[in-house]
């Protein structure tokens, strides 16, 4: 089967020096992806011609699409036209069409059109021009020995438009492309190296056109089967009975299966069961709460929290004994349940959560240094209570206590 | 002045699919250029041996140094290490210290070492490793021919603290490179363009080795001078007598000068003014607490929240009036008022804030739009409301009601 490949170019000094993050590569390769193209390359050069035709040559040896954004604007640092021109071997001229077109675009906002602006509609001989219909720079499409050239601005709603409307429809067109077809799968719970032992068998079971790759997150891992082939269909089958046997060899750690994250799926648990909740968090100081309410429509099942920090509010406000924070300190299981059992009374909901620990970098002892985190669940069954060590570096520490928090809900909710 | 010149080399699959966003790139761009080496391109190419041997050996062709992130982990698909002994010529072998540290690692989370992870300690024999402190792929150090090529984790904590650390100064210490100083100005609370109005002429008078960048955030505007020269006393003061005329120009939006956020200044306000702050927050659900916790010493100010993200919690819990929601809603001057000084008495501290509002997408009414927000402070002598209209997306209308809650803190504790 052949596949159709395709590099990403992307022009301009702004990406290089870290001014602005290129969000424009990652959702031009989603497109792609979907249309069965393989992104194989990404690059981004500066405002330089030699660097801009150095890699226009390197990217028409290596792949059959040459995807280019930025550099068309009207300021003198823009070169990606007269690059192109230079490289395909033709002149620039004001093309009528594009030059109506960029006229109109002025007149229907009221302003006139300047000398700067009418340079706009000059494109290389050579190409196809590509209507712009929400801003100034038209798009550009080579083709040359079987080999296409595309250059978009690097406005990401503009470059968007254009793939979307115009540039992947006639790309399919043109390459009768390869289906690619990625099955996600979301565990937590499970580090990198003891999930690749469990599953090692059934890796290895694989056949060569569905690729494996692990992407390791913060307390997750995510799991990504990548098929290729001809038939949608048959991708979706095949990758569905995999999947089935990966869940019934690590299922207890699977959370989910798409690109929802571990907040939605707790939240859609919460509502099928018609379960409240409630928080007492310390240690995480809000970030759980926040990971709650970040979802939509969290408040039919969340209720509020009471963020305990001080010893102070621990008694007076959320009702922990005194005795238990002095014979056992806040970090600790004595001290964790009672304030999961308390919140969850005091706010009258069906399930109270808790966390207590040492985020750092202050405040550990011998006994409990530095990401020492209790957490705990209690509704009206049962308290259960789990003490966590985590890593030296506090922001770290407040995500995965978090998201531990939120699995413990996950587990207890299947339980029932 | 010579330019001493970089190459980033991204290797991951998932980067290629678009599964995630390249974040790491811009932040070592940044890295770099304020270490005065210049970033001439980035790449990133896919798990797949040839591709990644090919790019080593164009980025060798042409830049000074070749920082290389991704393809560390202990599965099968990571291919760098392999690759990074083939194309240097030397073999793999386990690397007792790197053994030793990653056995350690494992050890101090009571997790025992698998054969898995004793890959991670081996390394091409002709690199030196660079300690991971905080995960388990050591980040290497390769010398040819006055070329320097790095490999480090994509996992962005830990290439950031390796960087950090050591890496780039080790660059600068191996490149003499011009000399580049950069100052940061931190205005909040007003926009880009107007901010550029009031400091048109200013601008106008930089001299040509000193440039301004404009940097907005979500809810503040950070101004970037540039400074490239051979001595860094003589920038350090050119860029002192500037910032200065900037701030008799604009000087009640500046809230800081360096790196430090405004949750980092707000609280050494507060150490400093020895006032202690308690958080009723409803639409920001958490959010606004998270930026005060993630201050490391926090506990010295902040007492805690209470969360009432229900009707019921907002009366039971912390004792809103039931008339006053009755009457005017959760989302009204009076319910944000009566907010900030009820979480003030109850929690006890000098100062109370409140939040209250539409996050959306959900909840709006014709007179309450979604990112209609209302933010209260309560000290002992007076309550101050203030009312914002944000945006119609949840995620930013939580962050900016949050830092705009910081800014009301800031600027009352400033008048006292």
């Amino acid at each position: 089967m052949i596949t159709t490949t395709a590099e990403l170019l992307t022009i301009g000094d702004e990406l290089l020096y870290g001014q602005i993050v290129d969000t424009n590569a990652q959702w031009m390769s989603v497109a792609l992806s979907n249309a069965g193209i393989k992104v194989i390359r990404k690059t981004t050069v500066g405002d330089q011609e030699e660097q801009i035709l150095i890699a226009f040559a390197e990217a028409e040896s290596r792949a059959d699409i040459v995807l280019v954004t930025g550099g068309l604007g009207p300021t003198s640092d823009d070169l990606t036209k007269p690059c192109l021109a230079k490289y395909f071997g033709c002149g620039l001229k004001i093309h009528e069409e594009a030059l109506a077109e960029v006229t109109e675009f002025f007149k229907s906002r009221g302003r006139e059109l300047t000398d700067v602006n009418r340079q706009q509609a000059a494109l290389p001989e050579c190409c196809e021009k590509i209507t712009n219909k929400i801003g100034t720079a038209p798009g550009m499409w080579f083709e040359r020995n079987g080999k296409v050239f595309v250059s978009m601005p690097g406005v990401p709603h503009e470059m968007k438009l254009m793939m979307t409307d115009l540039i992947v429809p006639r790309l399919r067109q043109t390459f009768k492309s390869a289906i690619i077809h990625h099955q996600i799968v979301r565990t937590i719970g499970i580090g990198e190296s003891f999930l690749a032992e469990k599953i090692s068998e059934w890796e290895k079971s694989l056949p060569p056109h569905i690729k494996l790759a692990y992407l390791p997150g913060l307390g997750e891992v995510k799991l990504r089967l990548t098929g290729i082939g001809n038939s949608l269909d048959a991708l979706k089958e095949e990758t569905k009975i995999l999947t089935r046997k990966l869940t019934e060899l690590v299922g207890q750690y699977i959370y989910g299966y798409g690109e929802e994250p571990l907040e939605v799926i707790v939240g859609k648990l919460m509502i099928e069961k018609k379960i409240t909740l409630s928080i007492a968090e310390s240690c995480t100081g809000g970030y759980l709460s926040h990971l709650i309410t970040s979802v939509p429509g969290s408040s039919a099942y969340f209720q509020g929290s009471m963020i305990p920090y001080s010893y102070e509010i621990k008694m007076a406000q959320l009702g922990v004994k005194t005795e238990t924070l002095e014979k056992y300190g806040a970090v600790s299981e004595e001290t964790i349940r009672e304030m999961a059992t308390l919140v969850r009374g005091k706010f009258n909901t069906e399930i109270g959560v808790a966390t207590s620990g040492i985020a750092g970098p202050g405040g550990a002892t011998s006994e409990k240094p530095v990401g020492t985190v209790w957490i705990a669940y209690a509704d009206k069954n049962r308290t259960v209570a789990r003490k966590l060590q985590l890593s030296k570096d506090r922001m770290i520490n407040i995500h995965l206590a978090s998201v531990a928090v939120l699995n413990l809900i996950r587990l207890n909710l299947l339980e029932e």
